[in-house]
């Protein structure tokens, strides 16, 4: 009988391949198969940047999401395919994890902050063997390269979802030393109007592409337009004591 | 003439070695200067986790921080013994880079995360070549090691220090989907009863040297006493939206 196959989350960071961990690296080189998460049609993030990491002869499971453009998480038909993508997902990784087969699934960032692994971790843990290992997140790289430190001393941090409503937003950056506002995309004129509004917008910070080909990390005041990929974000550091 | 050298600030993450980046094992392998905080008569905690990793033949300079005691951050004498020990690292390592020596300053977790670094960074950067590398940070191998994603969908991540006033405490912990309680040691009693007043401590988990030697995870009602080193977190996970 064969031993059952080991499933690993495998957070490979921020964008910069060498700003994987040892462990990852070592997990990568290791499984037969490698397993990741794209929009149909592209080549998914996580994936290529672990592009020349895989072992040769290496597998590759692609898993495709149901749907490439932004619709509303309340829409019920959105949620049952999503539901229905990630049985299906759980599904094909089990199968391979039955047969013996070790997986890695790749992530962007670190798997467990805001991700999709954890649909997946919550579906097969307990029924298999799982180990999720951490990666450096896109807001650790985005303050990197902004070269700006983000919390000092007693500084509370707050990471907003530029997703939340325009009142929801204000009242939440009132109460914090720092900021991070993450999926900005279509919310980016929400986000700046409520940074205005909260008394934040001058000490804000546009980071687009952080570590990533493409990198635009400019003031916010300075930052044209109200629209913002996907892979962008807003900082706003803190202003502790500095010795 | 020499060519001066380059302060790296290195992030070497949060205890095993293994989640160091590709890019910190590169550079501690590279650099014939190796510098490290630590508490008078200690081993440091970031020295810990890099031994083996740095060149033969390597220097170290170890930067000893002037008290090893808890004092309120307040008292002005401490205030003054912590600048200038901040100016002397700073002429410390300024005389190794215009000796044309690169230098790297190892840091727990991520540099710009309530890091001892930013107060070198704002010392020598502009005046010297500084480059700083992302590290995983000590909460991120917490909730890894807890088994459990922090943030969902929409979630608000708050990371808060436990240095904090009991009222400020509860007042912020009101606002969070998730939370991460840092700093705890003798502020540990406070937070718990903070965590509890703010309807908190049954979703709350301890986690004590997280991805150390001597680690131990639990559910916070089941943590006995009201002391906790200073690697512990406590995390609240948050509660959006599950597929």
């Amino acid at each position: 009988m064969t031993a059952p196959g080991k499933l690993y989350g495998v957070g490979v960071g921020p964008g910069d391949p060498e700003l994987m961990t040892l462990k990852a690296a070592r997990i990568l080189g290791a499984v037969p198969v490698l397993a990741h998460f794209r929009k149909r049609g592209r080549f998914g993030h996580a994936r290529a940047i672990v592009e020349g990491f895989q072992q040769v002869g290496c597998l590759e499971l692609a898993l495709d999401y149901p749907l490439t453009t932004e619709v509303p998480f309340e829409d019920a038909g959105y949620r049952s395919a999503l539901t229905e993508f990630y049985d299906a997902t759980a599904r094909a990784l089990a199968s391979h994890l039955q047969a013996g087969r070790d997986v890695a699934l790749v992530c962007e960032g670190d798997p467990f902050f805001y991700g999709s692994f954890m649909h997946v971790y919550h579906r097969l843990n307990g029924q298999h063997s799982v180990e999720v290992v951490p990666g450096i997140t896109g807001m650790s790289a985005s303050w990197t390269r902004a070269g700006t430190p983000i919390t000092y001393g007693d500084d509370v941090l707050m990471v907003l979802p530029g997703t939340l409503p325009f009142a929801v937003l204000i009242e939440r950056m009132r109460t914090a030393d720092a900021l991070v506002v993450m999926k900005l995309g279509s919310n980016f004129g929400k986000v700046r109007r409520a940074l205005a509004e909260a008394g934040l917008a001058k000490r804000a910070i546009y980071v687009e592409h952080g570590s990533m080909a493409g990198e635009n990390i400019v003031p916010l005041d300075q930052k044209h337009g109200n629209e913002a990929p996907y892979f962008s974000m807003i900082l706003v550091p803190g202003r502790g004591r500095c010795l």
